[in-house]
């Protein structure tokens, strides 16, 4: 009998063995990996096995750590807590940026990166919960513009499917420089944020379609896609450059992307039932697109990105994307919804940047929504609250 | 004019830089980035930034190569030819196997691998054509069997929108151990080879489903999807373990998955017009499913991988999976199409593995196809080549 205990004693705590302190995997892990490991505090603890390294590293939130091998040549560092939401991490091993074996990898920052996914107390909004799923598809079209197939995703809420006769409005939504089309799909859970919003009522059924923010034209080559400028040197060849991938990639999105979107989709294809929003770059394609076409959206959102430093900086309504703000009750009248966000922890630059717009705007008494994201910087869990607090208000006449 | 000359040359030259050989960038890079690159005959040139390192090596197409330190903390190699297809490759920094960051990634054995596109001269039937383009969704159900959301991808043939009546037979179509749920529509570039087959006119339109491998009950927790049979070091632990899992899977498959496909897409719900196949474990998975459930298939394909070593070996067609060959003539009669495919150059074990298997079919009067992919391993490209032999075979009355 004594054995017997000793044994489900020495049973239970090896079973229970690294899960022994307050700490669990990420729910960004690989199945199976048991690092990197939460804690309830919402530090988080991460490990490389590197018996051979003379120097292993995190960046992560912001901070750099340092990680201390043991005897088993595992090196081990627990962070300060995380901010809640998704955030990019490097680990350096002897000086090179690497994946972290344990998690998951996101296309950011110009190529595929570890994420780690931190939860928010009591925050549910974009987790896959027990409510009817919409899908996302992967749709393939050719583009005369760049002389390329491109890929974009395509959300189609719950029903889509059944109700073969309803038409939807839809919302074009972008991803960020150095991201791609697979971003708001991965990273932003754009599906289930609908799906749940779509749940309880608060959300019109809509079509979201989440394309490439890149475009070059036929016969050049695709650039790197971080650093979003390119790599010159001259702040005036960066800007030319800017802007001539922003113009073409606004030809693809008007003259390509929108009318198959709209031969193919069961849409109501007129501009009050058609929305575009982005994040940081896609904020600013956002203003340049919608802003030069308000004959097709009446839905704007510029989720920590809006206007444009390089085409029309320092903003000004009277005269910024040649005069469209001109006439304040005009423009009111005809845009249901300018919505700008940006989160209260982003770079000073950024947040400035948003809160003079949005007091540009203001002053001419043009009509908008400006919200901030407490605590959260330029990242993925601002761009999700954004959502969720801007997509209940669309479409509604 | 001499001086233009000399800086049209100068450009030239510079403009030419890295591609003054006859190397390019593999097509699987991300965006931008110059390596590796791809060699006329298949040498690949692979580069990391390094300064800090000791020693960098790369191990690719079983072969490890040591990359060499130059004075810009570059280091560089070149590899022997490598045969064309995909291959996962993994970059060595002192010691800790990481990826390379010019290259996307892809989930294989357990995480997330780096990966090399090596074209194939001639051969574009999973490429992107000028064809009409299905889609790929991504689908989420409620599993009760493991108490999870469980994603699964659904390929809809192009028209499947606009034939809103049509119903269509449906492929299931499975990963192999240490992939998941993403691996034929990444990796496998399912969608490109039947829009190419059905253009062609070579193969009947269908729904192609591809479910997640792995499934452990309620409650418990998800182990690492490698190496596939746990760490157990008793073999007859691991084949327990195997073997529960299959069980589980099939669980998942037969109660679940089929009939929310058959609730939700618009099927022909019945055996003749419903096929399995899988890769390695998901050929072993889909012996196990389709032998035990007859009544509910009669198209089964396995790409290296078939029959089971954990729970039919050695396979003895008069009593394996139940005795369900024991009647060759009823078997033959019942099953419209058992296929079998291994790659010539794939590990000894595996190939005369699948070898056997056929020889047992054909001695006991087993009618089968058996098809083998020359040079090629145990890898993607065979697994393309299968599914372009096998899909054209399905759902021919």
């Amino acid at each position: 009998m004594k054995l017997m205990l000793m044994v489900a004693i020495l049973a239970c705590t090896f079973s229970l063995g690294l899960a022994a302190d307050d700490s669990s995997p990420a729910t960004s892990n690989v199945p199976g990996a048991e690092y990197p490991r939460i804690h309830d505090d919402l530090r988080a603890t991460f490990r490389l096995k590197a018996p051979d390294a003379a120097s292993v590293k995190v960046d992560v939130g912001g901070t750099t750590y340092d990680l201390v091998k043991g005897d088993d040549g595992f090196w081990t560092v627990t962070s300060n807590p995380l901010v809640p939401g998704f955030h990019y991490y490097a680990l350096m091993v002897d000086g090179v940026s690497i994946n972290d074996p344990g998690s998951e990898t996101y296309f950011g920052v110009g190529r595929q990166y570890s994420g780690i996914e931190v939860p928010e107390n009591g925050v549910d909004f974009y987790d896959a919960k027990d409510v009817p799923h919409g899908e996302i598809r992967e749709h393939w079209y050719h583009s005369t513009v760049t002389g390329k197939w491109r890929r974009c995703f395509v959300y189609t809420p719950p029903g889509y499917d059944e109700n073969t006769k309803k038409r939807y409005p839809v919302l074009y939504l972008q991803h960020g420089a150095g991201e791609d089309e697979r971003g708001w799909g991965i990273q932003g859970r754009v599906n289930f944020i609908l799906d749940n919003l779509l749940a309880a009522g608060k959300a019109v059924p809509m079509i979201v379609v989440m394309d490439r923010g890149y475009a070059t034209r036929a016969g050049t080559p695709e650039p790197a896609t971080y650093p979003p400028m390119g790599s010159q040197a001259d702040p005036a060849a960066r800007a030319k450059a800017f802007v001539e991938r922003m113009r073409v990639f606004e030809d693809v999105f008007i003259q390509e992307l929108i009318p198959m979107i709209d031969s193919t989709y069961r849409t109501i294809p007129d501009r009050e039932h058609r929305a575009m929003a982005g994040l940081s770059m896609g904020g600013m394609q956002t203003c340049q697109i919608t802003f030069h076409h308000l004959d097709m959206f009446a839905w704007i959102g510029g989720f920590s990105g809006a206007g444009n430093p390089f085409i029309a900086a320092p903003f000004d309504p009277s005269t910024s994307y040649d005069g469209v703000m001109k006439d304040a009750e005009a423009f009111n009248q005809r845009v249901k919804l300018l919505w700008l966000g940006v989160g209260t922890k982003e770079p000073e630059r950024m947040y400035t940047g948003i809160q003079g717009f949005h007091e540009a705007l203001e002053k001419a008494g043009i009509k908008h929504v400006y919200w901030e994201s407490p605590g959260t910087a330029h990242e993925w869990q601002t761009w999700r609250r954004d959502l969720y607090d801007f997509a209940p208000r669309l479409f509604r006449h």
